[in-house]
């Protein structure tokens, strides 16, 4: 066992790739959709690709793909079994759509009833709802993003040159209480603190729209590039769903936060994606910010 | 005892000011301080209004009056006991100040310390601090703005000729129990839903800031004028001090909800101010609006 264990560790990712399933990427925004690709392919793993028309990023089009209007659900079935792909990740940002601009086709025109029934229980109840349609009526496999890439997932630890001061693990507390707080209620996954006080809450509008907001505070209650303070911190909702929808960074994330005179920016480890790590921790280095991956005994002890 | 309470109601507000002792308004911003200065001269007491520079309207003028700095602690003590005043009220909005231009005297640099131990414990615990020091120190007696006008009290029920429909009222419960999350950790005291969802959360930006922000959200996920959807709900916070910082409305307040494409306003009956409820009533009429004090019960209901 212990001798398996060890023999198996170098190999794995190979073995198990050379013999994993076709593996769908249905693409949103953003560049994660890109990275999952890369890695897979790196894997030795066959892939296709289906962006969401208006969401995913022209370079899908440097792999297998097709595109996709978001309300083509038929269709969608009909892409997954033509190409022989048996696992589906989900992956990237896509905007609420406008109800009247989906083109639903009839396979999701009689899917509306179970689909308004799953949005009572909120944006995870749709993606939970979503992922059965998927899997118990249609035998198809969904995966987490960070299953097919986990070099994706956050590290436990501090990423950066800069730690966190005294008043910044403050200030990182303050705000992943108020994160999980709205999480619990599923409204969304971030807040920004600073000086212990809540600067800003994440609804729909997103993280780059609340850290804009920040930005938009008077400097005498936030940071600023001289003397940075403030913290994002961006959590798992308590009991979400985690193979869809975890929070995640990139460069951009970075940029916005050091607009709004950020010290930092925390998620929590093994439960926020990072699209580039090293692009991540170069682009928080260059302004003097800390990006830490917070261990989630932590934050179970902030819980309610 | 009974004929003493039937024959006391009438004469209850002419013959209680009379004998009350002198009030001290102390005005921040907006319509209130104004609102209450005009109640408290109507019921024949002797009042005076100190004016918080850059917060109070240039109106106060018309009342006995006189400006004064934020950080001038000792010179707000020696107007209190100069003009003879007994009874305290804070009332209007005031932005977190620059601590570096709060122009501190000796008696606000003395009290530094206790500031600080007080603002750990939040919004709630600086204001209750603040009123401990006046009262229990200085021999004050802090009033509610509601204590001297009543008259500015939301009522129970619906004000407008609109009424809340169906998904109004789950909108109304969907916000509610958000307010009341952020409200426990002493963040915010306003949220906005629409069909279900929560679109915006309210942190330090304040009221008419969150509202801008919906009105900027794409018009798919919320209401507009055509077709009015979503709701502003503002309650106090779990546990606060109600003598100070009770949630607040004003035509503003509809005049930006309006804007956003809101169905209406929701606030706690008996637990927020309304600067003007005609103004309000009438505002909110000429724009299809609702507005409406939801009892007490009902939102403890909702608590956790």
């Amino acid at each position: 066992m212990y001798a398996a264990v060890r023999h198996g560790l170098n190999k794995n990712s190979m073995s198990t790739s050379a013999h994993s399933p076709k593996l769908a990427i249905v693409a949103g925004g953003g560049p994660l959709p890109l990275a999952i690709a890369k890695a897979a392919e790196a894997q030795g793993r066959e892939i296709f690709l289906i962006g969401i028309e208006g969401a995913a990023a022209r370079e899908i089009e440097n792999f297998p793909h097709t595109w996709i209007r978001i309300g083509a659900m038929g269709e969608f079935l009909n892409i997954l079994k033509r190409e022989g792909c048996k696992e589906i990740v989900l992956i990237g940002g896509i905007k609420r759509p406008d109800l009247g601009k989906l083109g639903l086709d009839m396979t999701a025109i009689k899917l509306l009833p179970r689909v308004a029934a799953w949005m009572k229980a909120g944006d995870d109840g749709l993606l939970r709802g979503l992922a059965d349609f998927l899997e118990k009526d249609h035998g198809f496999k969904l995966r987490g993003a960070h299953e097919i890439a986990d070099s994706l997932l956050a590290p436990e630890g501090i990423l950066t040159t800069r730690m966190p001061s005294k008043q910044d693990e403050e200030d990182i507390e303050t705000a992943a209480r108020a994160a999980l707080a709205i999480g619990a209620l599923d409204i969304g996954q971030g807040a920004v603190a600073c000086r212990r006080i809540v600067l800003a809450l994440e609804a729909v509008e997103g993280t780059d729209e609340m850290l804009r907001r920040v930005a938009g505070l008077p400097e005498s209650i936030r940071g600023g590039t001289e003397k940075r303070e403030g913290v994002l911190v961006k959590l798992t909702k308590p009991g979400q769903e985690r193979r869809l929808d975890l929070p995640t960074i990139g460069v951009e994330t970075v940029e916005r936060a050091a607009l709004a005179g950020l010290a930092g920016i925390a998620v929590e480890a093994n439960g926020a994606l990072i699209a580039d790590i090293e692009a991540v921790t170069r682009a928080a280095n260059a302004r003097g910010m800390f990006v830490i991956g917070l261990a989630p005994s932590r934050i179970e002890s902030l819980g309610h």
